[in-house]
């Protein structure tokens, strides 16, 4: 249902012109140049380049809450009742994501995607941008039974696609993605495995600081949930595996992401939980690569085998460990600067400088 | 005559227990912890830790520019002529540091510390934020002779403090640094070599791009230069180190580091130039360490030999190569980021969240 073009590269070589006209040593403002070519070449798909700036408007954050079944068997450092509770946090804006998001002038939305126990009236009345687009009260413990239904996951996808299409016409041309949700590194690290076929000893860490019984237990109880699936149809149909192992808030993401490609605007990479979404938005269809831009290298080590199989190399690599979109959300202020660069700085003919 | 104090440590435990008391798993927060920590300490020195919130008060970049008699020899992409053009540049907003200051909200001084012609009455008048602080028509050919005399050391380090202490007065709490000097790579390898006791091949780099010709008659350069010196008076004597061997950017710049730790304020040091000056700032006073945060690790690969002498991890790696202080405007969102986190996040207590 996600109709997602390449980007096409015809203009790729006048924006390396522009860039290349700065005064600067060619190349010498490193991994900002090809941000800002990026940008430019998703942003200058239908319009005439002579004329576009890059523009960065409404950066918006997508923070999706879900709960996980198997968390009930102790491998988070806290229990499922914690996702509920950051909830409330993100809403009375006491998180990490919510100073983050005020430093650097970003909106942001709470998504309930499926915790355990919804928001009260009340609860729900504090803060403005909250949403509900409950898929269930916390998925399946995988490493029993399938995380939830076809339809759920059907759902979950139009669910992500609603409220990022609710964002861009609200005028945010970039988007960024964070999630909360106790066990949710075991879902991620499940997907990996599914995908990368490396060993649990790769795809699982501590997440946000488990000992090391309670990894144990982790790692075991993922090599079972994958174990139920069966390979070719994991190779097969991305939606199997969004079925089986992904989280409620997981699957809305791929959703969110599938919806922004489709849009044609770029989306911001959190971390772990954030980049499994992207993993399976790229199986699902591999155009939407082209609109990825990856915030952050976390201290989860298995994020960097998830990185490699996209082929990407974060803008951060600061032993971030909290997701809620904190990555990206830190992040925004480089694709800022990107913007500025590329708008703003003299070439060495209009400065008169000396090739 | 910079009488310069260690960070007392007594606030240590309780501001780590303000950053462990907020609502993210311990150490979450990756490095941006570290950096909190690390402002807190210089800025509760002397105040009532209880009632001290984290303050970014009016963060300035100054822009240091010089000429570099060795330069003649072409051991440099560009002309020493490109130097003024680019302090043009600066005045009229177009250089890659313009940018990054307007997007990241930072009051920008340019200083022409011995640029080879000065500026004209009318080239002067364009930017108001233009201070001439000259040391002479650029340093001398360091691999001939001594960079400057001893009376210009001093002129130097007072200059660079007379500006510090301006923009503190200002109501600056956090000074980033920058430069802008055709040959100053070199300066600073030299200034490497003598202190590291490495060879060219670990010390000099490509600078913003030079072929492996130039590569090589820079690096023949600079073991002259070294070879001039006195070893023992190396390690007794770092103003004989910035006489024979530093720009005149580099000395003012070594000025401002210790005014600023003077006056108790972090300094934002940026890349393998401005690092060269904060190495010979802690030779001259080890306490000024405290008061260092490291933007960013330069694509100049004997930037990471230098750091490690410093011992120092920067916040950002972006493949920069590019000076004017645009690795330390790009990390201050970072540094806001930290005193975001460690004001405004709740604690588990007061936002209801299990520990």
């Amino acid at each position: 249902v996600f109709s997602i073009k390449p980007l096409n590269s015809h203009n790729s070589a006048k924006i390396q012109q522009v860039i290349d006209s700065k005064t600067k040593p060619l190349g010498a403002l490193g991994e900002l140049e090809g941000l800002a070519k990026k940008l430019m070449l998703i942003q200058s798909q239908h319009g005439d380049l002579a004329t576009t700036k890059l523009t960065i408007s409404k950066p918006s954050i997508l923070v999706f809450a879900a709960d996980h079944g198997m968390a009930e068997q102790g491998i988070s450092i806290a229990p499922s009742e914690v996702t509920r509770q950051m909830v409330l946090n993100f809403l009375h804006g006491g998180a990490a994501i919510n100073c983050f998001c005020q430093s650097n002038h970003i909106a942001m939305k709470v998504i309930d995607a499926g915790i355990n126990i919804p928001l009260t009236t009340t609860e729900k009345s504090v803060g403005e941008d909250f949403i509900e687009q409950r898929l269930g009260a916390g998925i399946n413990d995988i490493s029993k039974t399938s995380a939830m239904t076809e339809a759920q996951v059907e759902q979950g996808l139009l669910y992500g696609k609603k409220i990022t299409t609710a964002v861009i016409n609200q005028g945010c041309n970039i988007l960024l993605l964070g999630e909360m949700g106790i066990g949710n590194t075991s879902a991620a690290s499940a997907i990996l495995v599914a995908y990368s076929q490396q060993s649990v000893e790769q795809c699982v860490g501590n997440g946000t600081g488990i000992n090391s019984q309670q990894l144990s237990l982790k790692k075991q109880l993922i090599a079972q949930a994958v174990s139920r699936l069966d390979r070719e149809q994991i190779l097969a149909d991305p939606y199997y595996v969004l079925k089986e192992l992904a989280g409620f808030e997981i699957v809305q993401m791929v959703g969110a992401i599938l919806a922004a490609a489709e849009q044609g605007i770029a989306v911001l990479i959190d971390g772990f939980i954030v980049t499994s979404a992207a993993l399976v938005a790229v199986k699902i269809n591999p155009n939407v690569r082209d609109y990825l831009i990856f915030a952050h290298q976390s201290n989860e080590h298995a994020h960097q085998l998830m990185l490699s199989m996209l082929e990407a190399k974060p803008l951060l690599n600061l032993g971030l460990r909290l997701g809620e979109g904190t990555g990206a959300a830190l992040a925004l202020p480089l694709v800022n600067a990107a913007a500025s660069f590329y708008n703003d700085m003299a070439s060495f003919e209009s400065a008169g400088v000396t090739v």
